[in-house]
């Protein structure tokens, strides 16, 4: 079912909050905004006609989330990613998911060619010599002629793979089937091992937790670098910071953790090679009112009745397409 | 005149030598290949007939150029700018001078798309902040969509503007003269007024000597960042520094300096929203050896009575063409 039931006259949406707050005054009058955090959520869900997730990195839905009897008949997160709300009783439940697919593509797209371009250029190398006052040549990398592969196929992968290409890279796409353009899973191993950039942009789901570990870093190049834009549990963390301490592979970004925001204490903050960023390659300047707008332009094609665009597969964790 | 005479049986070429020096295996029994420094250079000289400028930092060749008698007939320089040898014995001799057009062209469009992606996404404050394990997310800037101006409209800025093309990029290119798909000089300030990025990527000259002073960053958007890639005199120094500082502009990226080596104790290290890195954009991996292979490519054609490309107008100071 990929449309839910047709709404009441004035329904009730449920915000959970964030600061700052979404702009919906394009619902005054046909929607009752109401708004929760993670303390209220449990006590008002059952009320509501519409859960607007737009904390995305708050997991209170799926603590939350009433077993049985009434909930809201559609969710929207303000997040490409749905892993951190999905439960065995929201999946099984006939309430819609749907998501921000489309806003981040080409941010995300943007924050991966300037990341393979400061690795090859070895700009992190520069700024800490400017620091130190230091004029020190060196050699860097053309990308033109390069290899990457991108391991996942969604509007997020496609992106990436369109912008390394405008730069002269040749990019193989890892889908979980072999289409058209994509290649399945069973030849990740060949394309990782011949691969300049490894670029991980896949949803996180039981096919793709801990994707990336020894055995998968161990059989890259040692002149591989790889980006993970994806969800931090896509990699085994330990396993990336052993690879980069042995130069089993040549440097490392990750703009996504296990855990986030990223301890002060964390070592991933000086392993070697490894560039760290705040989960911010998606969020460029107005993205906030871009996610309000579209939750507004999904409310509106439903409350007339249409059809919902963007509806996740709940048992998957995306949004099924080409 | 474009082709020198025709060369003697066996030509001596004299390099200024730079380490490492120039894989000329090739010319073995075709040329007798003797070596200089800036100590013997004036010596040598009268007794070459061609001159091969490995060590393009130098300036010894227009301190030792003959006035008249006997010199080289073809002067062969590493570079693509040839502001460090031309003198007006050089400019009004016959003696023919050509350049490294096309060698970086590339690498040096790849560098400044790196530029202008790091500071879209704000990489030296994300590095900086990991230096101080700080996990701080901040909103950064979508290129797609913003303009650049490139001012050098020769390969290189050539190559600069379909880079940034290629990521979605509105490119004015502007060059001394007014031609389809560049913009004359008299457009310049009203292009620069506009622009998200502007590029400097022309050749020094009479004409472009300081041609960044505090009237054009004071033209500029409050937003717009600066890179330049050309020759560090394109820019008074000074002007730009206090252009950051006041924050008439958002930032810049200077690849090539004034003086380089840029001396420890110089103040442009520090200047706020100023990325230096040292004189390295068109130099990747086999750069050296893709120069003296395009060297032994102009001797061949030389040797066999062929017209040379890549022939310097020495009043221009630059390879002129489309």
């Amino acid at each position: 079912m990929t449309t839910p039931p047709s709404p009441p006259t004035t329904p009730t949406v449920l915000v959970l909050d964030a600061e700052p707050l979404p702009r919906l005054g394009r619902l005054t009058g046909r929607a009752r905004i109401e708004h929760a955090d993670a303390s209220t959520l449990a006590e008002r869900l059952p009320h509501a006609d519409v859960l607007l997730v737009w904390d995305f990195t708050s997991h209170a839905v799926r603590e939350a989330w009433p077993g049985d009897g009434p909930r809201p008949r559609w969710v929207h997160t303000a997040s490409a990613g749905v892993d951190h709300l999905m439960c065995p009783e929201l999946a099984g439940s006939d309430t819609v998911v749907t998501n921000a697919r489309g806003v981040f593509d080409r941010p995300i797209a943007e924050y991966v060619a300037a990341l393979v371009l400061a690795m090859a250029k070895d700009l992190p190398t520069t700024l800490r010599l400017q620091g130190e006052r230091t004029w020190r040549h060196r050699e860097s990398l053309r990308v033109a002629g390069t290899r990457a592969c991108v391991v996942g196929s969604g509007p997020i992968g496609r992106a990436i793979a369109q912008t390394l290409k405008a730069l002269g890279i040749t990019v193989a796409l890892v889908g979980r089937t072999a289409r058209p353009g994509v290649h399945g899973p069973g030849e990740l191993d060949r394309l990782l091992a011949r691969a300049d950039w490894v670029v991980a942009a896949a949803p996180l789901t039981d096919d793709t937790r801990g994707m990336f570990d020894a055995r998968r870093f161990g059989m890259m190049q040692p002149s591989a670098r790889f980006v993970n834009v994806g969800r931090g549990r896509l990699v085994v963390e330990d396993d990336l910071a052993e690879a980069l301490t042995r130069r089993w592979i040549a440097g490392a970004a990750l703009d996504v953790l296990v855990h986030e925001p990223l301890a002060p204490d964390s070592p991933l903050w000086t392993v070697p090679d490894l560039i760290v960023s705040p989960h911010m390659s998606g969020d460029t300047v107005g993205w906030r009112d871009e996610l309000g707008a579209q939750f507004v332009e999904l409310f509106d094609s439903w409350a007339a009745g249409g059809p919902l665009a963007n509806v996740v597969d709940k048992k998957r964790g995306y949004v099924p397409g080409h």
